[in-house]
């Protein structure tokens, strides 16, 4: 489901970022959640998206298939199953994340990494699978570039997330290595192109949908990189959707909500590549009018404004 | 116009920071404008800098001079205008700022970075000039020290201002290399006093008005170093203002709202080495009590509690 | 007085953080404390320390002491006598920090970090001593390690503490040289455990509660230290309170509030190893519903939700 107006896209699905890495917590309950799904859905998300199972020894649900690797930390609530439970009130599709390690897959044991995965796919199938809003899988690991077997072993994981679920879809949302992800290391567009149509012609029959993230080159090339994944992915069959990042890279701390102007070009760059949808890393905490950053309220009044979206007795 | 109570000298005038180099965006439309523009009204606020009409790729309006040599990204709302209609409104005045590639001057082309503004200098005039609120010219390119051909090259563009409007009044907010700036490369006052002396000497007959930011050296030294600046822009027959930075440069991330005691440290120093007027840098993130920053809120009560402001209506 | 519910401890005490080394303020005035008092007080905190008296060249009252040695910043209000009527007003205990010079004692000139402070002592206890509130004295000096002479040396302004106030009790809040303190400089628990055996082995008879930061180790290695602390605080016969740090070690600017999952941790562990009481660093910042973190906030719903506190009446 597209809306456009005025020749923009919107943002139709969102990331949940409930075990983050570098993002501090809302410190929200399932009340505050729960009106942060109302949001959502009032300005068009459709769709939402667990970034993770767990990370290193945190979890969003007490899970046997990472326990048995890893000592995780005390999970005193199922974040899972009210994500989904809240999906399907507000009638939203939900993909579902896998575990990053952090470890394993960084320092040569990539077989662990993938282990514990097709272990937890299996899992996460049986414990939520008949939630009405499960309506896919989302691949964890993060990466930028084709770094040895990496590739491969996540394709066995999203091979047992197809085989699981009978065959739901799988996203992943990779970066770009550019200067705002590795500084004077970045590599040029055509390495870029180079290193993606490898990975691509071996996951392109395991993963169906790829967005990458927006934020890692600059404005004016940004068009450019958008247009290149897009023919790649074309090229493998596969659906190419942008993640425009809702949070600012530009800015002395990490990270800030985005400058509504900024937002406003990556939306334009991702309309005119011709990208199917639009969504963003994240909403809860840098779109939402119920954010802990207050700018975060104002962009979603920004947003609002911008494309005629009546909040008036959403948000006073 | 100056405020004096308590010995303690007021914030009169304020920055206006819509293209910021490190300050993320509040993200206001022009009805948060138009309530910040009050507040600062109401404080005594008769002054308002537009801190520069652009940065590199991103401009403040779609300037036609800039965009000859800097393929700008898509300026959607004229931002100078707006502010321009707010200073009218709210009875300011509006000093207009240049524009700062942030490359050419500092990599060899200082005479592209002279060569745009000089035709922007022009267009700003012609398009804005008429605008009852347009009272003189900042000079946005920002410096600390005596660097090569920078104070010559920069009188071209103040003197273009001066040119154009018939003389009104051009402004520049130096830093000082202090240790807050530069860490162990810092200089001492008695340097600071030769090299800015030399540059004054150049700048003295088209620039009109000094303020120094006086974030960049400890508390205990400041009102020394403000008295050096005061004692040397009075030989050159300028005006000494100071900008009393509303952030604070002491903390883990930058940049918070400053502590109010650290402001009152500042205002009295200033007031002791007799400035003409205070400004600060600036207002809308640091001060309003609409900023994103809830400190900011807090900063804005103590202060108005301190001078006596009644702001029972503003705020509540 | 302990809280215990679920089986998890209590937050009881809290520091007051007014001259902060790394963090910013929250630009309250008496009305804002009187409030942030009332809230500590309805989740059950019975204690508040003063962190400092001064740091460096500001302090928290006008002191004669300090002055001998170090030129003070101006000092506009007496914040150690609104701490003390707000302690008594809200009936909770208070303990009065020590001045830390940040300079003398890291600089090889330790007796004169012990000089200004002996005296210092003299000068509170005359000036503040009457109070029905104060209720000790905390040692300001932080440390990780057996430095050199700094536990001989503090050991004579803990005795003149005791000395002036006919024995009221000494609190000291240690860090561990974990690596999120120093990284791969970090030593490990057995060493850690030889060298605090040392410092308590020479502090033991001034000092009477000793309360380990618990945010430098990783979750997963802090039971065994927080273990390791009592066991040795229990054979030198002192009492041990942990400091649960209620702000956040982990995110990529330092620091935002907590996760409240995090601190559910932490007052497990606490729990677990037997601590006589819990404190944290601090709640005026990361666990007010009045901080200028929206996210501390959200941290004090969950933590009332968590113990069933009702706040209904204390913020809407």
């Amino acid at each position: 489901m597209l809306f456009r107006q005025k020749g923009i896209m919107r943002i139709t699905g969102t990331f949940l970022d409930e075990i983050t890495f570098d993002i501090p917590s809302n410190n929200w309950g399932t009340a505050q959640w729960d009106m942060d799904f109302a949001a959502m859905k009032r300005i068009g998300i459709d769709t939402v998206i667990i970034i993770r199972s767990g990370l290193n020894r945190q979890a969003i649900f007490n899970s046997k298939a990472i326990s048995k690797k890893v000592k995780l930390l005390p999970v005193h609530s199922d974040l899972a199953q009210m994500f989904l439970e809240l999906a399907e009130k507000h009638k939203m599709k939900l993909f579902f994340g896998t575990y990053d390690s952090n470890i394993f897959w960084r320092d040569g044991r990539l077989q662990d990494e993938v282990d514990i995965n097709l272990e937890l796919v299996d899992e996460i199938w049986q414990k939520y699978g008949k939630c009405s809003a499960f309506a896919g899988w989302y691949m964890a690991h993060e990466f930028g570039r084709l770094y040895g077997d990496v590739p491969k072993s996540l394709k066995k994981v999203a091979d047992r997330c197809k085989a699981v679920s009978g065959g739901l879809p799988v996203i992943m949302s990779p970066y770009m290595w550019g200067k705002k992800a590795v500084g004077e290391d970045a590599i040029d567009i055509e390495q870029h192109r180079k290193e993606w149509n490898d990975i691509l012609s071996i996951l392109h029959k395991s993963v169906d949908i790829v967005a990458f993230q927006d934020g890692h080159v600059d404005y004016n090339e940004l068009k450019d990189y958008i247009c290149v994944n897009k023919q790649l992915i074309n090229k493998y069959q596969m659906t190419a959707w942008s993640n425009v990042e809702s949070f600012d890279r530009d800015m002395p701390f990490n990270f800030p909500p985005i400058d509504w102007r900024k937002m406003q070009w990556k939306l334009d760059f991702a309309a005119q590549a011709g990208v199917d949808k639009c969504i963003t890393f994240e909403f809860s905490h840098f779109m939402s009018p119920y954010s802990t950053w207050p700018s975060a309220r104002n962009l979603f009044f920004r947003y609002c404004e911008h494309f005629g979206i009546d909040i008036k007795e959403l948000c006073d």
